[in-house]
């Protein structure tokens, strides 16, 4: 028997990859949980029948949303990620010696305890003394919670099921709310050749509440189109090089000080996309 | 009734797209070629198997392997094209006003007469004054026209069937003698991801007969893992700035002269496999 993954990426295109074994399946009050062991991709995680990381391919992910926002900012202490129950962005975090506070908060219980059970590479940070897993709905836990952050991640699925109102200009005032002045938020923002709408309303939102905001891009082969965007804003208008370098042993496998500017040079597409919607 | 496309990227990955109409199929004395029109991604050439080129897409492909070195040499007088029966580089080498020769030699005449009646958007280039078609092997063409041209690119498939000899040292070879002084080659060197082996083979090989040879990126959402490499060699050892920038009007989707050297800045991985392979 040949047993294969196949996710509608868009009602016209089709990823498929071969797998293992199924490891777990469930469903939850937010949503449905699947890990497969796949062929090609190692230990895949899938929310609502969409890929939300891998074992083989996660460490562009977890490494871009994070280094990015971290090297950009000068003193990253409190850093909160709100999503990314796997644990994957919390274990890049702890990789930077300044923080010394990292908050996940995350809706769904069992995202965390699945990838606890069956990704541990991913989900090895969890349980540093440094980090803080809250199961809370993260806007709530925003409004609770103002001015404690020096970076904010949002590390959340598509604007579908529970991640819908992590999307909205509303969302990015909560958070800016929540950062200490010059701080940072990052926010996976889809793929501009097949989410386009979305990558647009998320920098549009994020320019009406932020005085800086700026979008990067990575390669991710399981994600739609394998091209993905992040788009990020500060509470400072000012140019956002890199403030700090990686320390000679930083150990990374895409992430470069290199690329940590290079990322941010956009194709024409890209860039005329998001220059007509300001 | 449904029809999806369906390409088996690696014998475990599998990318499909939906069909509207196949316009065209044949099976040549070099492949077998077909013509779809799909919904998400235009009109789609399809070669043994294997998206060559969608109208929606193609953009990157054409200008990424034309307008990075044809930029980069400062005055590309003569420019060959090894392949690339679908005329896609051609019409991107025309929008270059020191060329005042370009040759296709591309061995399946089928290819260019497809491209001609189902993809002229593509093909718009090939009737031009400037341009010679010629049907023939790439590989004899190169050992009959030595010292001739200022760029060649090799616009190949991958190195199966027809295209197996294009990625080999002997090949580079001929190339090198094939390049006037200060001339430049690009290949297409597929997917850092899913391809590695073929990109290191194809980069070493340059190596060992070019001083200088270079990786760039770019992003196709209708090839293997959307990450796609093209490596650059070139005759003379110095860096390799742009030296040409674009006219105002020069038309381009992707390629801007800040992608043109932010390309050049790999991934951790990729960089790593590149530097070890030497």
């Amino acid at each position: 028997m040949e047993l294969w993954y196949t996710e509608n990426q868009t009602p016209a295109i089709r990823f498929s990859c071969k797998v293992n074994k199924t490891l777990h399946t469930a469903k939850t009050p937010y949503q449905e949980i699947a890990v497969l062991d796949t062929e090609p991709f190692g230990r895949m995680l899938v929310l609502d029948g969409m890929v939300q990381t891998c074992t083989e391919d996660e460490f562009v992910y977890h490494e871009m949303i994070v280094h990015v926002p971290l090297f950009t900012h000068p003193r990253p202490s409190d850093v909160l990620v709100v999503g990314g129950g796997d644990g994957g962005a919390i274990r890049e975090i702890l990789k930077h010696e300044p923080v010394e506070k990292a908050v996940l908060v995350e809706i769904d219980r069992e995202v965390v305890e699945c990838a606890k059970q069956y990704l541990p590479e991913i989900a090895s940070g969890l349980n540093d003394p440094r980090v803080e897993v809250i199961i809370e709905d993260g806007i709530v836990y925003l409004q609770n919670n103002p001015g404690q952050f020096d970076v904010i991640l949002v590390d959340s699925t598509e604007p579908v099921g529970p991640a819908v109102g992590l999307f909205t200009e509303d969302f990015y005032r909560l958070v800016y709310a929540a950062l200490r002045p010059g701080g940072i938020l990052v926010a996976q923002t889809e793929s501009p050749f097949y989410n386009a709408d979305i990558l647009v309303k998320a920098y549009t939102g994020m320019k009406a509440v932020f005085p800086r905001v700026a979008t990067y891009l990575a390669n991710i082969p399981t994600y739609p189109s394998g091209l993905w965007s992040f788009t990020l804003a500060a509470k400072q208008d000012a140019p956002l090089p890199p403030s700090r370098q990686p320390a000679p042993d930083f150990a990374s496998r895409y992430y470069t000080p290199e690329l940590h500017s290079s990322c941010f040079v956009l194709p024409r597409f890209v860039k005329d996309m998001l220059e007509k919607a300001r």
